[in-house]
């Protein structure tokens, strides 16, 4: 879509500065950009691209408009304003009505006629499907799934049964949300199945990324809130719940009955152990293991970054030795004292 | 299903204390339990909900029957009972025998009248499926492959060619089993395949979770042995052997020609590097990273666990300068020696 | 496929040493070899089967020649060599060309005549297929794909709409290309999505494993180099760009818009956080945390491997206490420098 710059400032309620009537149809990084397009600086390391940029316009704070070499949109949150525009000018694309002639729909399911259901698409006894809900090639629908109005399955998306998925939440491909928890327990050393009789409730405008899995609650429901963000190959194991507008980046891990908060944020490969309790706004850096409850918001980290594998081989031998030094450093204290204690004269 | 409490307390072997005639038909978590349900005890954070449960039965130790405000089933393990118990009172939903008219089948493939193939299943060449086994929606099984009876593979599971699964092996929607291991020799600067041409031997009572992936020997097989239990998104490397009732958590990576002994436990996201050999009973813990061979028994960790970041930062800054730390601690040793030796009077 | 031993060593121009006409026809290790198989030494750790092995020759480094009980091919780099025997040995088999009755093609769909288009396999609007492609079962290939030359999607691989893939390339069951980056702009504690309007471009001869991930730019495209071999479970966020020939281990997570070098390793479980430069020739170990930009080529660490837990919950304690330990020794810095400065006699 092709929009004049004062219209579009208009309809994201950006403040602009430069040519109202500049005409803007695409959207660019700062370095590469073309004429035509709109750009953006939110992040601090592209500041360097922003005085060359090519681009017609450029969504900044207002610190840097003395930089920017075009015409600006003036925001506190660039990047919030970028992402408004993005949807203005590259809108999703409508999938038509309807069901594919090799989709397999059992025949008490209920889909609304708005619906999409793709090519290879298996939907299985009393699954419910609501308004304007686009299910892509290759997924699957368990039994007594219930999909409310408006989210989108992309494709080869798993369902297993009675898994319940809120309003305008969209699942990427890959992803399994539904499968058993990893219930076992110990008879003389063989591992005896625990039936997993929960489901897994989504709330609404939840993003799943692509080969992430949910495992179904042991007895209760695995519960997944509002607005909540997971990325690509994430596991939730069952019984978790993880609180409202919470964000959690790929790779992350968390074991089963860990209740996690709302906003928070956990970055790549955060690993939280079982049966804890995360209070709302706590944030984890990357790779950091979880293994207490944290009952305050704060920010939390654990992981050592990399370092040349020479120095490391030798940090590695010192924290090897560290409880040596520890006693090492204690006898010198003794001797210390002793000796400060040997020196009658001292204190004379 | 409904039960007699005492009907239930003979079936799973256990002792009952209170009311025989009490009538259970579901599964409860403590705090949240209803009249009808029974419910248990197995983790001690869970206690508290014990003294004010509406459970009509509670399975516990001896130790807590005290504190129990109904009916008990008394047990030395009560996540075993409570295992048992689930499996009446929640019986699996059987499968109908036959083949979905979408299903795809090779004419060479032999499959047993009493197993059931769901829609949209693909069964290449020579396949061979026993008796009761159960292929749910959209699943691929390679040429040659063979599965033994009674095993279900849930939905979408892809097994490659020439793979062979035991007895009542389970397997969850996404796992892939049999891909190509990641064999790759390098000539000047640009990496060759190696031919992966072993494959990959499933055990029986094996589960293996969603999206878990099993690569196929480069010459000889995988083998996963006997009752083993792999959670979610565990990745295992080509050639690795996994010993008998092992079990591991999610997002586990096992690295090619690992053996793994038997009666393991590995935490989510353990690492273990290649060619290396893990005795039986060995457990890990969380994210722990496995470098060496372990040939005895025991309980191992290597992963720092959370803390604010702004300890975690200073941390990091002390953990640098050990080396220097050491040194400073070598030197006032030496003064300390050099100072004791200068005081002749001190030993007189 | 036979070989005279002669023949292959001159197919594969090595050094043959012992019985030129000895007929090989498989491959094996050298603990379980049988006659007529060809075995290799590249790891020293299996140098110990050498003496015992009953294959009919064996790939070596000439240094191990005495050792070697029966015919030799000698080379510098016995696994390469390896590699070059056994796609001779165990070539691959051919798929046929033509389309399965059940794959759904739409229309506007170009597909080569020489393609091979797999049961269930779904292609959407405007796809073009090179030359003996390779699609197997259950692949769904979104709209405006390009699939080039003799490339192979092994069977339930997703490609969401216009991902470019080139020549020759491989890839695994369960892997998803072209899924939404994780592009969230934060409105007062609410995510927002930022629309991923960039693809994947895929180079040639790139091998991609089971269950990997790679996401579609935000809005320039994802790049994979040409030879990059990426094993299973690997998440590739948005932006990301890997350089010719690195080769990245399973479960490694590279966040958004990184720049990775060519011909770097990443060993398994690494993880690297987001808008990092690493040069060329970089290479990380296992589970190593990568949170900074890497200018020169390098071995870089920062794992803590697996030691006992009584040993470890002590080493943590240690870590804790680092603060305290490094006043503790600046205090008896203190100390004994005052102490040296109390004795006015000591330079005289």
């Amino acid at each position: 879509m092709t929009y004049r710059l004062e219209d579009l400032a208009h309809q994201v309620d950006a403040r602009l500065v430069g040519d109202a009537d500049c005409s803007i149809d695409s959207l660019s990084v700062l370095q590469d950009a073309v004429p035509g397009s709109i750009s953006f600086l939110s992040n601090s390391k592209y500041r360097k691209y922003l005085k060359t940029t090519k681009a017609s316009a450029v969504i900044l704070e207002q610190k840097f408009l003395d930089e920017c070499p075009t015409n600006a949109l003036v925001s506190d949150n660039p990047y919030l304003l970028f992402a408004k525009v993005a949807q203005l000018i590259a809108p999703l694309s409508e999938k038509q009505a309807g069901q594919h002639a090799s989709a397999i729909v059992a025949p008490s399911a209920q889909i609304d006629v708005s619906a999409s259901i793709g090519p290879g698409v298996v939907i299985e006894d009393n699954v419910i499907i609501g308004a304007e809900v686009d299910i892509g090639a290759g997924c699957t629908i368990g039994k007594g799934c219930q999909i409310e109005d408006g989210s989108r399955l992309v494709a080869n998306v798993t369902l297993c049964h009675h898994v319940t998925i809120g309003r305008r939440v969209l699942i990427h491909p890959g992803a399994v949300i539904g499968s058993d928890g990893f219930g076992l327990a110990n008879d003389n050393g063989v591992w005896i199945k625990v039936p997993q009789l929960g489901s897994v409730c989504i709330g609404n405008d939840v993003e799943i990324g692509a080969n992430t899995t949910i495992d179904r609650g042991a007895i209760k429901d695995t519960i997944i809130g509002d607005g909540v963000k997971l990325d690509n190959q994430i596991q939730i194991a069952h019984n978790v719940e993880v609180g409202a507008h919470t964000a959690i980046a790929a790779c992350v891990g968390v074991a089963g009955s860990t209740k996690i908060g709302k906003q928070c944020t956990l970055a790549g490969g955060v690993g939280i152990v079982g049966h804890l309790e995360i209070a709302d706004n706590v944030h984890f850096s990357a790779q950091t293991l979880v293994t207490r409850s944290f009952s305050e918001p704060g920010y939390f980290s654990g992981n050592l970054p990399a370092v040349p594998n020479r120095v490391w081989r030798k940090t590695i031998a010192r924290i090897r030795h560290l409880e040596a030094l520890t006693q090492r450093v204690r006898q010198l204290e003794k001797q210390s004292q002793s000796e400060t204690n040997d020196k009658p004269d001292q204190n004379t």
